[in-house]
Protein backbone atom coordinates (compact mmCIF):
# COMPACT_ATOMS: atom_id res chain seq x y z
CA UNK A 1 0.00 0.00 0.00
CA UNK A 2 1.40 3.17 -1.26
CA UNK A 3 0.43 6.51 0.66
CA UNK A 4 0.89 10.12 -0.69
CA UNK A 5 0.81 12.95 2.60
CA UNK A 6 -0.26 16.37 1.47
CA UNK A 7 0.16 19.55 4.06
CA UNK A 8 -1.93 22.01 3.05
CA UNK A 9 -1.19 25.61 4.21
CA UNK A 10 0.83 28.78 3.71
CA UNK A 11 2.28 28.99 7.06
CA UNK A 12 4.29 26.19 5.67
CA UNK A 13 5.10 27.72 2.90
CA UNK A 14 6.87 30.62 3.96
CA UNK A 15 8.93 28.85 6.63
CA UNK A 16 6.65 29.94 9.90
CA UNK A 17 6.07 26.59 10.91
CA UNK A 18 7.78 23.28 10.66
CA UNK A 19 6.05 20.41 9.24
CA UNK A 20 5.66 18.57 11.98
CA UNK A 21 2.51 16.43 11.14
CA UNK A 22 3.93 15.05 8.03
CA UNK A 23 6.39 13.79 9.88
CA UNK A 24 4.11 12.27 12.94
CA UNK A 25 1.74 10.92 9.73
CA UNK A 26 4.91 9.23 7.97
CA UNK A 27 5.70 7.39 11.25
CA UNK A 28 2.38 6.19 12.32
CA UNK A 29 1.78 4.87 8.76
CA UNK A 30 5.63 3.40 7.98
CA UNK A 31 4.75 1.56 11.11
CA UNK A 32 1.19 0.08 9.39
CA UNK A 33 3.49 -1.13 6.99
CA UNK A 34 2.42 1.40 4.10
CA UNK A 35 5.08 3.39 2.28
CA UNK A 36 4.81 6.68 2.17
CA UNK A 37 5.95 7.54 -1.47
CA UNK A 38 5.68 11.33 -1.29
CA UNK A 39 5.06 14.13 0.84
CA UNK A 40 3.88 17.45 -0.53
CA UNK A 41 3.11 21.26 0.85
CA UNK A 42 0.98 23.17 -1.23
CA UNK A 43 -0.79 26.65 -0.40
CA UNK A 44 -4.34 27.25 0.68
CA UNK A 45 -5.08 27.80 -3.09
CA UNK A 46 -8.05 25.66 -4.86
CA UNK A 47 -6.26 25.05 -7.78
CA UNK A 48 -2.63 23.71 -6.30
CA UNK A 49 -5.27 21.59 -3.83
CA UNK A 50 -7.24 20.02 -6.40
CA UNK A 51 -4.03 18.83 -9.12
CA UNK A 52 -1.96 17.57 -6.16
CA UNK A 53 -5.07 15.46 -5.08
CA UNK A 54 -5.70 13.94 -8.39
CA UNK A 55 -2.08 13.56 -8.98
CA UNK A 56 -2.16 11.57 -5.74
CA UNK A 57 -5.13 9.85 -6.46
CA UNK A 58 -3.18 8.33 -9.81
CA UNK A 59 -0.39 7.00 -8.08
CA UNK A 60 -0.50 6.30 -4.56
CA UNK A 61 -3.47 3.95 -2.68
CA UNK A 62 -3.46 6.23 0.38
CA UNK A 63 -3.57 9.98 0.13
CA UNK A 64 -3.83 12.07 3.59
CA UNK A 65 -4.24 15.49 3.61
CA UNK A 66 -3.90 17.66 6.91
CA UNK A 67 -4.70 21.49 7.05
CA UNK A 68 -7.86 23.90 5.55
CA UNK A 69 -10.98 22.30 7.53
CA UNK A 70 -11.62 25.50 9.26
CA UNK A 71 -14.18 28.32 8.95
CA UNK A 72 -12.70 30.46 6.93
CA UNK A 73 -12.01 32.01 3.43
CA UNK A 74 -8.65 30.29 3.31
CA UNK A 75 -9.73 26.39 4.58
CA UNK A 76 -10.64 25.18 0.74
CA UNK A 77 -9.34 21.63 1.33
CA UNK A 78 -12.84 19.91 1.55
CA UNK A 79 -14.55 22.14 -1.22
CA UNK A 80 -11.38 21.00 -3.48
CA UNK A 81 -11.82 17.88 -2.78
CA UNK A 82 -15.12 17.60 -3.91
CA UNK A 83 -14.31 19.71 -7.12
CA UNK A 84 -11.58 17.25 -7.93
CA UNK A 85 -13.70 14.69 -8.30
CA UNK A 86 -16.86 16.71 -9.46
CA UNK A 87 -19.02 15.67 -6.42
CA UNK A 88 -21.41 17.90 -4.81
CA UNK A 89 -19.98 19.99 -1.65
CA UNK A 90 -23.20 18.98 0.68
CA UNK A 91 -24.25 19.81 4.51
CA UNK A 92 -23.35 16.63 5.94
CA UNK A 93 -26.57 15.85 8.41
CA UNK A 94 -24.10 13.88 11.15
CA UNK A 95 -21.24 16.65 10.49
CA UNK A 96 -23.53 19.22 11.20
CA UNK A 97 -25.66 17.66 13.99
CA UNK A 98 -22.13 17.55 15.64
CA UNK A 99 -20.98 20.70 15.64
CA UNK A 100 -24.57 22.26 16.05
CA UNK A 101 -24.21 20.49 19.73
CA UNK A 102 -20.44 21.58 20.11
CA UNK A 103 -21.36 25.44 20.15
CA UNK A 104 -25.20 24.95 21.65
CA UNK A 105 -23.35 23.75 24.65
CA UNK A 106 -22.15 27.09 25.31
CA UNK A 107 -25.20 28.80 23.96
CA UNK A 108 -24.10 30.07 20.10
CA UNK A 109 -26.00 29.07 17.69
CA UNK A 110 -24.23 27.80 13.83
CA UNK A 111 -23.61 30.98 11.50
CA UNK A 112 -22.31 30.23 7.79
CA UNK A 113 -18.99 29.70 8.85
CA UNK A 114 -19.60 27.57 11.33
CA UNK A 115 -22.18 25.33 8.83
CA UNK A 116 -19.15 25.65 6.27
CA UNK A 117 -16.96 23.30 8.77
CA UNK A 118 -20.04 20.38 8.19
CA UNK A 119 -19.75 21.14 4.12
CA UNK A 120 -18.05 17.87 2.61
CA UNK A 121 -17.89 15.84 -0.99
CA UNK A 122 -21.35 13.93 -1.22
CA UNK A 123 -20.93 10.49 -0.16
CA UNK A 124 -18.11 11.23 2.17
CA UNK A 125 -17.57 10.08 6.00
CA UNK A 126 -16.98 12.50 8.66
CA UNK A 127 -14.56 11.38 11.27
CA UNK A 128 -15.94 13.08 14.77
CA UNK A 129 -12.90 15.44 16.01
CA UNK A 130 -12.75 15.08 20.11
CA UNK A 131 -10.67 17.38 20.80
CA UNK A 132 -11.39 20.88 18.45
CA UNK A 133 -14.62 21.19 16.19
CA UNK A 134 -13.91 20.72 12.50
CA UNK A 135 -14.05 16.60 11.44
CA UNK A 136 -12.29 15.17 9.49
CA UNK A 137 -12.92 13.62 6.12
CA UNK A 138 -13.48 9.97 4.84
CA UNK A 139 -13.53 9.97 0.82
CA UNK A 140 -13.42 6.10 -0.66
CA UNK A 141 -13.27 7.10 -4.11
CA UNK A 142 -11.71 5.15 -7.75
CA UNK A 143 -10.70 2.98 -5.26
CA UNK A 144 -8.54 4.85 -3.34
CA UNK A 145 -9.34 5.99 0.45
CA UNK A 146 -8.80 9.58 0.89
CA UNK A 147 -8.28 11.06 4.46
CA UNK A 148 -8.65 14.59 5.17
CA UNK A 149 -7.60 15.91 8.62
CA UNK A 150 -7.16 19.46 10.18
CA UNK A 151 -3.69 21.22 10.39
CA UNK A 152 -4.22 21.29 13.94
CA UNK A 153 -1.44 18.77 15.33
CA UNK A 154 -3.57 17.42 18.97
CA UNK A 155 -6.44 17.55 16.36
CA UNK A 156 -5.13 15.79 13.62
CA UNK A 157 -3.41 12.83 15.86
CA UNK A 158 -6.75 12.22 17.36
CA UNK A 159 -8.73 11.48 14.27
CA UNK A 160 -6.21 9.53 13.82
CA UNK A 161 -6.25 7.28 16.43
CA UNK A 162 -9.90 7.34 16.39
CA UNK A 163 -10.39 6.46 12.99
CA UNK A 164 -7.69 5.86 10.68
CA UNK A 165 -5.87 3.62 12.67
CA UNK A 166 -8.43 1.08 12.89
CA UNK A 167 -8.97 1.43 8.83
CA UNK A 168 -5.23 0.85 8.67
CA UNK A 169 -5.38 -2.03 11.48
CA UNK A 170 -7.67 -3.87 8.81
CA UNK A 171 -4.98 -3.68 6.28
CA UNK A 172 -2.29 -6.43 6.53
CA UNK A 173 0.66 -5.52 4.77
CA UNK A 174 2.64 -7.82 2.52
CA UNK A 175 5.70 -7.60 3.90
CA UNK A 176 6.71 -6.53 7.44
CA UNK A 177 9.51 -4.20 8.13
CA UNK A 178 12.02 -4.25 11.10
CA UNK A 179 14.66 -1.44 11.61
CA UNK A 180 17.92 -0.58 13.58
CA UNK A 181 20.47 1.74 13.76
CA UNK A 182 23.52 1.54 14.96
CA UNK A 183 26.47 5.04 15.46
CA UNK A 184 30.29 4.32 14.06
CA UNK A 185 32.73 6.30 15.06
CA UNK A 186 35.92 6.83 13.67
CA UNK A 187 35.05 6.14 10.51
CA UNK A 188 34.78 8.30 7.60
CA UNK A 189 31.22 7.76 5.38
CA UNK A 190 33.69 7.15 2.26
CA UNK A 191 34.96 4.66 4.45
CA UNK A 192 32.18 2.95 5.35
CA UNK A 193 30.49 3.53 1.48
CA UNK A 194 32.10 -0.04 0.39
CA UNK A 195 31.16 -1.63 3.48
CA UNK A 196 27.44 -0.95 2.68
CA UNK A 197 27.75 -1.87 -0.36
CA UNK A 198 29.12 -4.95 -0.10
CA UNK A 199 26.45 -6.30 2.90
CA UNK A 200 23.25 -4.45 0.50
CA UNK A 201 24.55 -7.22 -2.16
CA UNK A 202 24.32 -9.95 0.18
CA UNK A 203 20.89 -9.74 0.80
CA UNK A 204 17.52 -9.19 -0.47
CA UNK A 205 15.33 -6.75 0.81
CA UNK A 206 17.19 -4.42 2.70
CA UNK A 207 18.29 -1.00 3.05
CA UNK A 208 21.43 0.98 4.79
CA UNK A 209 21.39 4.00 5.00
CA UNK A 210 24.19 6.37 5.93
CA UNK A 211 23.42 9.92 8.56
CA UNK A 212 27.24 11.55 8.90
CA UNK A 213 26.68 13.19 12.28
CA UNK A 214 30.07 14.35 12.75
CA UNK A 215 32.57 15.48 10.64
CA UNK A 216 33.54 13.72 7.42
CA UNK A 217 37.84 14.07 7.87
CA UNK A 218 37.92 15.36 11.40
CA UNK A 219 35.86 13.74 13.31
CA UNK A 220 33.83 11.10 11.76
CA UNK A 221 30.52 10.01 13.16
CA UNK A 222 28.09 8.41 11.30
CA UNK A 223 24.74 7.15 12.14
CA UNK A 224 24.03 3.33 9.80
CA UNK A 225 19.99 2.69 9.45
CA UNK A 226 18.88 -0.82 8.47
CA UNK A 227 15.56 -1.31 7.26
CA UNK A 228 14.55 -5.14 6.38
CA UNK A 229 12.08 -6.46 5.27
CA UNK A 230 10.19 -10.28 5.87
CA UNK A 231 7.74 -12.22 5.47
CA UNK A 232 6.67 -12.35 8.89
CA UNK A 233 8.11 -10.50 12.03
CA UNK A 234 10.31 -13.24 13.12
CA UNK A 235 11.91 -13.62 9.48
CA UNK A 236 12.51 -9.42 9.44
CA UNK A 237 14.27 -9.89 13.01
CA UNK A 238 16.37 -12.53 12.36
CA UNK A 239 17.58 -10.76 9.04
CA UNK A 240 17.63 -7.69 10.79
CA UNK A 241 20.28 -9.45 13.50
CA UNK A 242 21.66 -11.09 10.95
CA UNK A 243 22.54 -7.85 9.34
CA UNK A 244 23.88 -5.80 11.96
CA UNK A 245 26.03 -8.60 13.06
CA UNK A 246 27.75 -8.80 9.82
CA UNK A 247 28.08 -4.92 9.23
CA UNK A 248 29.30 -4.57 13.00
CA UNK A 249 32.20 -7.25 11.69
CA UNK A 250 32.91 -5.39 8.65
CA UNK A 251 32.92 -2.40 10.56
CA UNK A 252 35.38 -3.68 13.64
CA UNK A 253 37.63 -4.70 10.90
CA UNK A 254 38.03 -1.34 9.35
CA UNK A 255 38.74 0.47 12.60
CA UNK A 256 41.18 -2.58 13.43
CA UNK A 257 42.80 -1.25 9.68
CA UNK A 258 42.14 1.86 9.43
CA UNK A 259 45.49 3.51 10.39
CA UNK A 260 47.28 1.32 8.44
CA UNK A 261 44.51 2.34 4.72
CA UNK A 262 42.91 5.30 5.45
CA UNK B 1 10.18 34.42 -8.77
CA UNK B 2 8.82 31.27 -7.75
CA UNK B 3 10.46 28.18 -6.23
CA UNK B 4 10.39 24.88 -5.36
CA UNK B 5 11.71 22.91 -2.79
CA UNK B 6 12.63 19.25 -3.07
CA UNK B 7 14.13 17.14 -0.15
CA UNK B 8 15.69 14.04 -1.16
CA UNK B 9 15.50 10.99 1.27
CA UNK B 10 13.88 8.15 2.69
CA UNK B 11 14.74 9.44 6.49
CA UNK B 12 11.94 11.87 6.01
CA UNK B 13 9.32 9.94 4.12
CA UNK B 14 9.58 7.00 7.05
CA UNK B 15 9.47 10.14 9.92
CA UNK B 16 12.68 9.33 11.04
CA UNK B 17 14.02 12.81 10.76
CA UNK B 18 11.33 16.39 10.87
CA UNK B 19 12.07 18.40 7.49
CA UNK B 20 13.61 21.55 9.26
CA UNK B 21 15.56 22.28 6.10
CA UNK B 22 12.95 22.94 4.25
CA UNK B 23 11.47 24.95 6.80
CA UNK B 24 15.02 26.78 7.20
CA UNK B 25 15.13 27.51 3.56
CA UNK B 26 11.53 28.40 3.11
CA UNK B 27 12.20 31.44 5.78
CA UNK B 28 14.82 32.17 4.18
CA UNK B 29 13.79 32.61 0.34
CA UNK B 30 10.85 34.38 1.65
CA UNK B 31 13.05 37.02 3.37
CA UNK B 32 14.48 37.40 0.07
CA UNK B 33 10.81 38.27 -1.62
CA UNK B 34 11.10 34.80 -3.36
CA UNK B 35 7.83 32.77 -3.33
CA UNK B 36 7.90 28.88 -2.22
CA UNK B 37 4.95 27.57 -4.34
CA UNK B 38 6.00 23.95 -3.39
CA UNK B 39 7.71 21.59 -0.90
CA UNK B 40 8.46 18.08 -2.21
CA UNK B 41 9.56 15.37 -0.20
CA UNK B 42 11.12 12.30 -2.53
CA UNK B 43 12.62 9.10 -1.75
CA UNK B 44 16.24 8.55 -2.99
CA UNK B 45 15.20 7.02 -6.32
CA UNK B 46 16.91 7.89 -9.43
CA UNK B 47 13.14 8.16 -11.75
CA UNK B 48 11.70 9.88 -8.47
CA UNK B 49 14.41 12.59 -8.23
CA UNK B 50 14.20 13.12 -12.59
CA UNK B 51 10.73 13.27 -12.65
CA UNK B 52 10.48 15.61 -9.73
CA UNK B 53 13.34 18.38 -11.32
CA UNK B 54 11.90 17.71 -14.51
CA UNK B 55 8.43 19.08 -12.90
CA UNK B 56 10.17 21.84 -10.74
CA UNK B 57 11.81 23.44 -13.67
CA UNK B 58 8.69 23.56 -15.91
CA UNK B 59 6.65 25.39 -12.72
CA UNK B 60 9.94 27.56 -10.91
CA UNK B 61 12.44 29.83 -11.50
CA UNK B 62 14.61 28.57 -8.43
CA UNK B 63 14.54 24.95 -7.49
CA UNK B 64 16.63 24.26 -4.77
CA UNK B 65 17.57 20.41 -3.58
CA UNK B 66 18.98 19.27 -0.12
CA UNK B 67 20.57 15.66 0.40
CA UNK B 68 21.61 12.97 -1.39
CA UNK B 69 25.45 14.35 -2.20
CA UNK B 70 27.35 12.31 -0.24
CA UNK B 71 29.37 9.46 -1.22
CA UNK B 72 27.01 6.38 -0.36
CA UNK B 73 25.03 4.45 -3.22
CA UNK B 74 21.95 5.96 -2.09
CA UNK B 75 23.33 9.80 -2.74
CA UNK B 76 22.10 9.96 -6.36
CA UNK B 77 21.00 13.89 -6.70
CA UNK B 78 24.12 14.93 -8.48
CA UNK B 79 24.17 11.93 -10.89
CA UNK B 80 20.06 12.46 -11.26
CA UNK B 81 20.47 16.13 -11.86
CA UNK B 82 22.97 15.32 -14.88
CA UNK B 83 20.24 12.72 -16.33
CA UNK B 84 16.97 14.89 -15.97
CA UNK B 85 18.85 17.31 -18.14
CA UNK B 86 20.79 14.88 -20.60
CA UNK B 87 23.79 16.12 -19.26
CA UNK B 88 27.11 14.55 -18.83
CA UNK B 89 27.76 13.77 -14.91
CA UNK B 90 31.95 14.40 -15.27
CA UNK B 91 34.22 14.93 -12.84
CA UNK B 92 34.70 18.76 -11.64
CA UNK B 93 37.77 19.84 -11.53
CA UNK B 94 37.43 22.50 -8.79
CA UNK B 95 35.75 20.24 -6.71
CA UNK B 96 38.33 17.05 -6.71
CA UNK B 97 40.98 19.37 -6.10
CA UNK B 98 39.22 20.85 -3.20
CA UNK B 99 38.03 17.36 -1.53
CA UNK B 100 41.31 16.31 -2.45
CA UNK B 101 42.87 18.79 -0.23
CA UNK B 102 40.69 17.85 2.80
CA UNK B 103 41.54 14.06 2.79
CA UNK B 104 44.81 14.79 2.34
CA UNK B 105 45.28 17.33 5.26
CA UNK B 106 44.43 13.69 7.20
CA UNK B 107 46.90 11.39 5.50
CA UNK B 108 43.80 10.01 3.59
CA UNK B 109 44.00 9.39 -0.57
CA UNK B 110 40.79 9.90 -2.20
CA UNK B 111 38.66 6.69 -3.35
CA UNK B 112 35.55 6.70 -6.10
CA UNK B 113 33.50 6.89 -3.08
CA UNK B 114 35.41 10.56 -2.53
CA UNK B 115 35.45 11.37 -5.97
CA UNK B 116 32.12 10.22 -6.60
CA UNK B 117 31.17 13.31 -4.51
CA UNK B 118 33.49 15.55 -6.74
CA UNK B 119 31.00 14.85 -9.97
CA UNK B 120 28.57 17.06 -11.25
CA UNK B 121 26.37 17.66 -14.32
CA UNK B 122 28.31 18.84 -17.22
CA UNK B 123 28.99 22.80 -16.63
CA UNK B 124 27.61 23.46 -13.33
CA UNK B 125 29.80 25.05 -10.70
CA UNK B 126 31.07 23.45 -7.48
CA UNK B 127 29.98 25.83 -4.08
CA UNK B 128 32.61 25.41 -1.50
CA UNK B 129 31.53 23.48 1.48
CA UNK B 130 33.46 24.77 4.44
CA UNK B 131 31.79 23.00 7.08
CA UNK B 132 31.63 19.73 5.76
CA UNK B 133 33.02 17.42 2.10
CA UNK B 134 30.45 17.24 -0.44
CA UNK B 135 30.34 20.66 -2.04
CA UNK B 136 26.92 21.64 -3.41
CA UNK B 137 25.94 22.30 -7.27
CA UNK B 138 24.81 25.10 -8.90
CA UNK B 139 23.03 24.58 -12.41
CA UNK B 140 21.36 27.11 -14.44
CA UNK B 141 19.73 25.69 -17.37
CA UNK B 142 16.33 26.65 -19.62
CA UNK B 143 16.94 29.88 -17.79
CA UNK B 144 15.86 28.52 -14.16
CA UNK B 145 18.52 27.94 -11.51
CA UNK B 146 18.99 24.91 -9.68
CA UNK B 147 20.66 24.87 -6.66
CA UNK B 148 21.32 21.34 -4.90
CA UNK B 149 22.75 21.65 -1.01
CA UNK B 150 24.06 18.97 1.47
CA UNK B 151 20.90 17.07 3.52
CA UNK B 152 23.05 17.94 6.76
CA UNK B 153 21.43 21.11 8.18
CA UNK B 154 24.75 22.91 9.03
CA UNK B 155 26.72 21.91 5.84
CA UNK B 156 23.47 22.88 4.26
CA UNK B 157 22.72 26.30 5.96
CA UNK B 158 26.48 27.27 5.34
CA UNK B 159 26.20 26.69 1.75
CA UNK B 160 23.47 28.70 1.53
CA UNK B 161 24.89 31.51 3.57
CA UNK B 162 28.20 31.31 1.28
CA UNK B 163 26.56 31.74 -1.86
CA UNK B 164 22.79 31.28 -2.37
CA UNK B 165 22.35 34.26 -0.47
CA UNK B 166 24.31 35.84 -2.48
CA UNK B 167 23.22 34.91 -5.92
CA UNK B 168 19.49 35.84 -4.35
CA UNK B 169 20.42 39.57 -3.36
CA UNK B 170 21.15 40.29 -6.83
CA UNK B 171 17.03 39.67 -7.31
CA UNK B 172 15.28 42.81 -6.89
CA UNK B 173 11.76 41.32 -6.07
CA UNK B 174 8.96 42.88 -7.83
CA UNK B 175 7.24 43.42 -4.70
CA UNK B 176 8.07 44.04 -0.81
CA UNK B 177 6.43 42.20 1.94
CA UNK B 178 5.90 42.40 5.60
CA UNK B 179 4.17 40.78 8.06
CA UNK B 180 2.90 40.54 11.87
CA UNK B 181 1.19 38.34 14.01
CA UNK B 182 -1.67 39.51 16.35
CA UNK B 183 -3.01 37.12 19.42
CA UNK B 184 -6.81 36.99 19.77
CA UNK B 185 -8.17 35.76 22.89
CA UNK B 186 -11.95 35.03 23.59
CA UNK B 187 -13.73 35.01 19.97
CA UNK B 188 -14.03 31.49 18.55
CA UNK B 189 -12.44 31.19 14.81
CA UNK B 190 -15.52 31.13 13.17
CA UNK B 191 -16.46 34.30 14.75
CA UNK B 192 -13.75 35.75 13.67
CA UNK B 193 -13.78 34.53 9.96
CA UNK B 194 -16.53 37.29 8.64
CA UNK B 195 -13.96 40.16 10.17
CA UNK B 196 -10.83 38.31 7.95
CA UNK B 197 -13.48 38.22 5.27
CA UNK B 198 -14.49 42.12 5.44
CA UNK B 199 -10.86 43.66 6.18
CA UNK B 200 -9.43 41.16 3.57
CA UNK B 201 -11.84 42.79 0.87
CA UNK B 202 -11.06 46.43 1.71
CA UNK B 203 -7.52 46.05 0.92
CA UNK B 204 -5.30 44.30 -2.35
CA UNK B 205 -2.56 42.27 -1.74
CA UNK B 206 -2.84 41.54 1.87
CA UNK B 207 -3.85 38.15 3.25
CA UNK B 208 -5.12 37.28 6.64
CA UNK B 209 -4.47 33.58 8.31
CA UNK B 210 -6.38 32.51 11.42
CA UNK B 211 -4.72 30.00 13.29
CA UNK B 212 -6.46 28.39 15.62
CA UNK B 213 -3.94 28.01 18.98
CA UNK B 214 -6.85 26.65 21.53
CA UNK B 215 -10.20 25.32 21.56
CA UNK B 216 -12.60 26.68 19.53
CA UNK B 217 -15.66 26.73 21.61
CA UNK B 218 -13.96 26.06 25.39
CA UNK B 219 -10.85 28.73 25.58
CA UNK B 220 -10.48 30.35 22.20
CA UNK B 221 -6.90 31.86 20.91
CA UNK B 222 -6.71 32.47 17.63
CA UNK B 223 -3.09 33.96 16.02
CA UNK B 224 -3.58 36.11 13.04
CA UNK B 225 -1.20 36.01 10.55
CA UNK B 226 -1.08 39.42 8.63
CA UNK B 227 0.87 39.61 5.18
CA UNK B 228 0.82 42.60 2.91
CA UNK B 229 2.62 43.00 -0.14
CA UNK B 230 3.91 46.97 -1.37
CA UNK B 231 5.65 48.42 -3.71
CA UNK B 232 8.58 48.79 -1.48
CA UNK B 233 9.21 48.43 2.13
CA UNK B 234 7.44 52.03 3.73
CA UNK B 235 4.33 51.39 1.58
CA UNK B 236 4.04 47.74 2.50
CA UNK B 237 4.60 48.92 6.54
CA UNK B 238 2.73 51.83 6.13
CA UNK B 239 -0.10 49.24 4.54
CA UNK B 240 0.84 46.50 7.46
CA UNK B 241 0.05 49.12 10.31
CA UNK B 242 -3.10 50.35 8.67
CA UNK B 243 -4.59 46.81 8.28
CA UNK B 244 -3.80 45.76 11.71
CA UNK B 245 -5.10 48.77 13.10
CA UNK B 246 -8.59 47.78 11.45
CA UNK B 247 -8.60 44.00 12.52
CA UNK B 248 -7.85 45.66 16.32
CA UNK B 249 -10.91 47.96 15.62
CA UNK B 250 -13.30 45.14 14.60
CA UNK B 251 -12.07 42.47 17.19
CA UNK B 252 -12.62 45.43 20.02
CA UNK B 253 -16.30 45.96 18.91
CA UNK B 254 -16.37 41.84 18.67
CA UNK B 255 -15.55 41.56 21.92
CA UNK B 256 -17.50 43.88 23.43
CA UNK B 257 -20.51 42.71 21.78
CA UNK B 258 -19.51 38.89 22.39
CA UNK B 259 -21.91 38.38 25.22
CA UNK B 260 -25.24 39.40 23.45
CA UNK B 261 -23.91 37.91 19.49
CA UNK B 262 -22.24 35.33 20.18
Amino acid sequence: MKAWIITIGNEILIGKIVNTNAAWLSQRLTEYGIEVRKIICIPDEEKEIINTILDATNNADLIITTGGLGPTFDDKTSESLAKAFGLKWVVNKEALREIESKYRSKGMEVNNYRIKMAKMPEGATPLRNRVGTAPGILLKIRNKIIISLPGVPNEMKAIFEDYVSKILSSYTPERVRDEKSILVKGIPESSLAPIIDNVMSQYENIYIKSHPKGHEISGPVVELHITVYGKNKTEAKEKLEEVVNRLNNYIQQKLKNHNNEK
